[in-house]
């Protein structure tokens, strides 16, 4: 796959959405954030989404022009309305309001309704930690997981992240509560390969590693099967009620019309209570650090394979494909310069 | 199994704290949530628990006469050190104070460190899903789950709970890390049964659903595998920072003397946002009602077993407990009569 430069990858698409009517600040920012996506490896949703997004702002479900506007408040709990503005956008902007609270409360959270997806929620995370902040976000989604005991879609695969800031390398969570979305189940088929672990059921009901029969049957797993079922209800109905937004069963089932999401931003500012004495933010970075030493140093069960902390294939990833350019297909890239 | 009436039990318990030093006041809480957790038929966590309740009290790493201090704290968020006092005093009385602080900052946050096991965390949930608001909390455990990839125990099982308020049954979700706790597997174990879906991988690294072979890799899986083992790392985390006290690879291995714990308690207050106008808390109500009904009417794979929501099955276990009697033991009866 040919590899562009970052800075061109960001320029191009800097450059197709001026021409999709942003403003040249907004279309900067969104064009970083798909591009800064593809950099970290989450090749699903950057770049490779991008013709998906400008899709959605040709059929009317996104507007261009629209920002967040807050609807109510109190303290450090706010309530925006997303105004069907690009998703990405107006995650950024919530997710830079609850750090912004965080700082004035400790702690602070941003409800959004009337959204759009937000591409890659570990996006927010990464943000929150650069900024030193401890954060957790997820949104809802269309139905497209059948919750535990049910035969047809009925929760949201709801993306769930969790960040915290590290100087050498933050923890950055950032996981669906399917065990596989569609398009890791497409792969598998694709490459004629098994699950390496059961993803979904068969027409019959049984558990399967057999991804066609999952995509058949059209009833994935949900993580710990009751247990992420339940949590995809529960960050479901949280969002909602907080945002007074739609909750999933309100959400358009067609993925192109996608639209009216709630999300939760929440951040938490733990450095405004360590004192000086205590060793401050320094001294929260060494309890970061010795979680991480310690999960390294468990015995691996595959030798040659050490455990890995989330986030930390990132910044390996971020650090290849700023080196050798960034992986982008070249009929997509041909797509892009042409939008 | 005898049951024993609601009052009885508690007064029992009560008389049992009397005689272990507890004030009355401390003492008539503390059994009402062990009772509590028996009658919501929770019953590993409830009074089957109450003994070795009873042996970290007299191995000292329960102190009966310790409360919770404040530490520091800004705006919605505190911190606080629990000095290890008895875990669900300690807890219950945290999520008061977050509830407290929501109400004031529309979001508070109690993080609380040098706690003792905190026994069903549901419990907390409930208390906040009764007083109207939303909460998540957590705790960290010692290590008893290998991280992904590990051979050996590398992080806890870090029990999660989301709660959120509604009149007609609040939806709470109480759930640990492990797809299986160890109690589990025993009782499969006892009764001669494989587990219903694999939970854990057996000597040679193998998945199964032999109960048997998981106790003695001591590898029972996390949910989601590579999913729950970082949302584990992460929760750990997290509280260990924003409570400035011990992560799970610091805490006591010895089940005995697993003392010294962080814990986090988030309230959220979302009918504060929500004027008259918009129909107060009502509105908030028939969000979760309608979400409860879109679960509700989701065709079941098995047509006899509807699908639930969690939270659901709890107050049908409660009815019945409190009808007929909460089911005790009869050595553990005798036992609690002469603690």
């Amino acid at each position: 796959m040919p590899r562009i430069p970052f800075d061109q990858l960001h320029h191009a698409l800097t450059d197709a959405l001026l021409r999709l009517d942003f403003t040249a600040e907004r279309a900067a920012l969104c064009a970083r954030l798909f591009a800064e996506t593809t950099r970290d490896g989450v090749y699903s949703h950057g770049v490779q989404r991008f013709p998906r997004f400008v899709a959605t702002i040709r059929n009317g479900s996104v507007d261009v022009h629209a920002t967040p506007a807050r609807v109510s408040s109190l303290g450090g709990l706010e309530r925006w309305d997303g105004r069907r503005g690009p998703g990405n956008l107006n995650a950024h902007s919530s997710m830079q309001r609850a750090i912004e609270l965080s700082h004035t409360h400790g702690i602070g959270c941003v409800a959004l309704r009337n959204t759009n997806h937000w591409m890659r929620g570990g996006t927010y995370g990464w943000q929150a930690a650069d900024a030193g902040s401890i954060a957790f976000c997820w949104t809802n989604t269309l139905a497209n997981l059948p919750a535990w005991g049910a035969a047809e879609a009925s929760v949201g695969n709801n993306p769930l992240v969790v960040a915290v800031p590290r100087r050498s390398g933050h923890l950055v969570l950032d996981m669906a509560m399917s065990q596989f979305s569609y398009g890791a189940l497409e792969s598998h088929r694709l490459r004629g390969e098994q699950l390496p672990i059961p993803g979904g059921f068969d027409a019959k009901g049984n558990l399967t590693r057999d991804p066609a029969a999952i995509e058949a049957s059209e009833r994935p797993l949900p993580i710990g099967y009751w247990k992420g079922s339940g949590l995809s209800m529960l960050l479901d109905t949280v969002a909602a009620m907080t945002a007074f937004g739609n909750a999933t069963h309100q959400i358009p089932r067609d993925p192109a019309r996608e639209t009216g999401l709630s999300q939760i931003f929440l951040a938490i500012h733990p450095t405004a209570l360590t004192t000086e004495n205590e060793g401050g933010a320094d001294s929260l970075d060494s309890i970061a650090d010795a979680i991480v030493v310690s999960v390294h140093s468990a015995k691996p069960a595959d030798p040659g394979k050490p455990v890995r902390y989330p986030g930390e294939q990132t910044l390996h990833l971020r650090e290849e494909n700023l080196r050798l350019g960034i992986p982008v297909d070249d009929a997509l890239w041909q797509q892009i310069l042409t939008i």
